[in-house]
């Protein structure tokens, strides 16, 4: 049996969609290059030089009090931290290459490293939007439903943060409901957010219980996952700083995003916003193991442009694409995991959201990226979380990770008997070899629609965006919750609230 | 100034679209393979094998009296012909690796070969279609404004056929009109069809006139070029083979392409319709190199697979990608251009054409593909000519070939200047690295609409199609004859009045 009959969920009867089953992929695919190994190691020295000289700020006293036990040069009046090359490269050498992220379900855990890939669903979006109610403000509801349909969705590995903000909740407690329903709606890992310390330690208790963990095996054991966008230009935030603190001294994963989009928070030139992600990449990674040696983190990439008629950033372009294969270049020179993303800015589910969320999709997956945020369901630069987006993604993450599987050359997948019972001119269609493999010889496709154009129109000429409604709503209506132990759902219930009756998160 | 800067046709005036300027691209990616070296090998010996002993139906029996006298074994009455693998190998060995494409207008010439590509229109589709106008059956009209749009935008290097078929003029003096309209309302080379020897003979005339050629001249140098499908599995017909005949004597380029969608034409596996793919062309390239040694010649790859549901081809599949980079390998094996499509199944100007079309035509560019067909326009499997597809095209080639462009990290690009005086927390829009670079430093998108949501929703929310529409329209109104001698265009018109009053291509 060919490796998409194992694979495909529409077997097991557990979806009505034909997708993939849940797994985390590898990637076979070849690493892509773009930097020479001297440009690397230019950045790289370049990178130590201005974290001597000029360093970056660090707004946060407890952390500038770690980094100067850890040998740094603190300014605190001015909140600069400089660092030698050898305590950079002291600091950077603890970094882990890779980790497991646990989730309550065992067969939900991955590995972040290696030869795999983990696709996070799109996270932190102030609106929501689908093909019947259009564009709107993030609300619990359509959390609530992204979740689901996340969840229904194989190719979504993790949770990047809140698909889109619940911004009918208060922001205090808005935290705790989230978590819970991270934690009851669905079974993947999700990203908890770095603002301030506390949302961190409820999500991470959250997690701890949900996991039946004891407070010495959390340590050991990564179980939720955080981002710290560095403020760019070079400053990191002190509600950052804390979350960065709050995780990495649990020994949690972390990853450091530089928010360098060159012509407005980094220089114009690729090179110049290059050199300032590596260096903000390198300060936020060395913090974290300042705070404690060993301690999971991924380096990060969010390179692009902005329009420089608007200012408006942009994505999938050639010089995201380059960027982003550089990014690669830059983890795997550090031996860190590394995180990229799956964006676009169009405004619309249309062929641009396609070719721009492509490009950036597939030069992560060049670039060897072991996380990539946003991977589904992203529009409008993330100002939006679309239903029908997510659709769209799970087509072009299956093709494009099935577009590398090796081709099998034994000697019965010649078919040479075949070819010589068809002979000139005939058809394979009813051929044994044909009849033998016709279920899983192909990729079958979640959206892509292959009626003639007579049928196609007879069926109401329905497009990418309109197929994509149908089959989100479809996957809604199957919509089941996972198994989750009576016990550990009483358990979660009432430490929201109790934590929401004590005000929630009061520190950012 | 940077390369964009330099490139852009806007900057000459030329073109109200900000697109690259007209040239042709070179590969500069790294190319993909998805074979081991054993099984490239493997594939090959079993081709020698199966033309040994099994052979292919040569429908022509001058085709077959030229490959009896290079020592073929020709079986008059069944119409197959058998090669022992020695004679197959010096036939090949005989074809170049590239060679120069004639223009009449010298920079429009192209080298089809090394580490270059060139990109041809959308060829042979029986309708057309724009958003004003829906699809239509092929028509005249239709078919001159392709050329025109075709001849606007900078990416189509050349003409793949004709884009759409003028059904409204007569078949047998149809090629006369079409070639008239190439060379008059375009000046970049174009495809003659092999359908008899007539067509092909006329092209070369017609082209030698618009050259200014004698008739030896014409041999050295190709002009025109044509594309030989094989009617697979494993015939080639009679009026194919006395248009290839045509052309390799003269020394001019053919494509042989074999027609092998898994699963339909060639078998369900895909080491099977890569071995058929395989067998086809080479020994339609051994019966080019037979008529003509050294003749110009392309390995063609157009395998793909069927929906097994419909029969319906598929294209832009993992399977497509698969064997498009496979396709290459073979070529390169050969020491031969290589030949490949963008092509995609989409009845709609949407985001399953967009992604469809992306990742064929990635692959031939990761495959490196010499001439890529059907590269600019194709929709609906290549049933219809799209206007608004042509522009989408010309953003995914522009997009992905400048994607690979090497980082520049000479001193100044690393704006270490602008880094230190913007400061933590600043921005970079003003400063002096940024004003000397922003207008160069990022790509111009053709397509992508970067406005944010609401300006985008107040300029009346136009999606992809939409934009396309209107670019293609303004692009259409901006049209002007390319310079032409009018001693040439009156000999041409008379070649064409004459040819018509004989009845033009009576022989297929």
């Amino acid at each position: 049996m060919a490796r998409s009959g194992r694979k495909r969920g529409r077997r097991s009867g557990v979806s009505p969609l034909p997708q993939e089953a849940a797994h985390q992929w590898s990637i076979t695919a070849e690493r892509r290059v773009i930097l020479s190994e001297d440009q690397v190691a230019d950045i790289h020295q370049r990178t130590l030089r201005f974290l001597q000289d000029s360093g970056m700020k660090v707004q946060s006293a407890r952390a500038r009090q770690i980094l100067r036990g850890a040998g740094a040069d603190v300014d605190d009046a001015g909140e600069m931290v400089r660092m030698d090359p050898a305590l950079v490269e002291q600091l950077l050498s603890t970094a882990p290459s890779g980790f497991e992220l646990h989730s309550r379900t065992p067969a939900r855990s991955l590995y972040i490293g290696g030869d795999k890939v983990a696709f996070m669903s799109v996270a932190s979006a102030p609106n929501a939007s689908d093909l019947k109610g259009g564009r709107r403000p993030g609300n619990y509801e359509d959390f609530q439903n992204l979740l689901r349909l996340s969840q229904q969705l194989n190719v979504v590995n993790a949770f990047g943060g809140n698909p889109v903000e619940p911004t009918d909740l208060p922001v205090a407690t808005r935290h705790l409901n989230c978590n819970f329903d991270f934690l009851t709606l669905t079974d993947k890992p999700f990203r908890l957010y770095a603002i301030g310390a506390t949302r961190i330690e409820d999500g991470l208790e959250m997690n701890r219980i949900a996991q039946r963990l004891s407070e010495v095996d959390l340590e050991t054991r990564p179980v939720a996952i955080t981002n710290v966008n560095i403020n760019s230009p070079l400053l990191i935030d002190e509600a950052m700083l804390d979350g960065l603190i709050a995780m990495s001294s649990r020994n949690q994963p972390v990853i450091i995003t530089p928010f360098t989009l060159a012509g407005a928070m980094a220089p114009v030139s690729l090179a110049g916003a290059l050199l300032q992600q590596n260096i903000e990449a390198v300060m936020g990674i060395a913090i974290t193991q300042a705070v404690r040696p060993g301690a999971p983190v991924l380096y990060g990439c969010f390179t692009s442009n902005v329009d420089m008629k608007s200012g408006a950033p942009a994505f999938g372009t050639p010089e995201n694409v380059r960027a982003i294969i550089a990014g690669g270049q830059m983890a795997r020179f550090y031996n860190m995991p590394f995180r990229a993303s799956n964006a676009n800015a169009s405004n619309a589910m249309d062929a641009q959201a396609a070719y721009e969320s492509l490009f950036s999709l597939q030069a992560a997956i060049d670039g060897q990226a072991h996380l990539v945020q946003h991977a589904i369901g992203w529009l409008e630069g993330g100002l939006t979380a679309s239903f029908e987006k997510m659709v769209l993604d799970a087509e072009l993450i299956q093709s494009l990770m099935l577009s590398h599987t090796p081709i099998d050359t034994a000697e019965a997948e010649y078919g040479l008997d075949a070819m010589r019972e068809v002979g000139p001119g005939g058809h394979f269609f009813g051929t044994q070899h044909t009849l033998e493999r016709y279920e899983t010889a192909f990729y079958a496709p979640i959206l892509s629609d292959w009626r003639n154009f007579g049928a196609w129109t007879e069926g109401g000429a329905p497009d990418a965006f309109a197929r994509a409604a149908q089959i989100s709503d479809g996957l809604l209506q199957a919509y089941t919750e996972p198994a989750l132990d009576p016990d550990i759902r009483d358990e979660l219930a009432a430490f929201v609230a109790k934590r929401t009756e004590e005000g929630g998160a009061l520190d950012a």
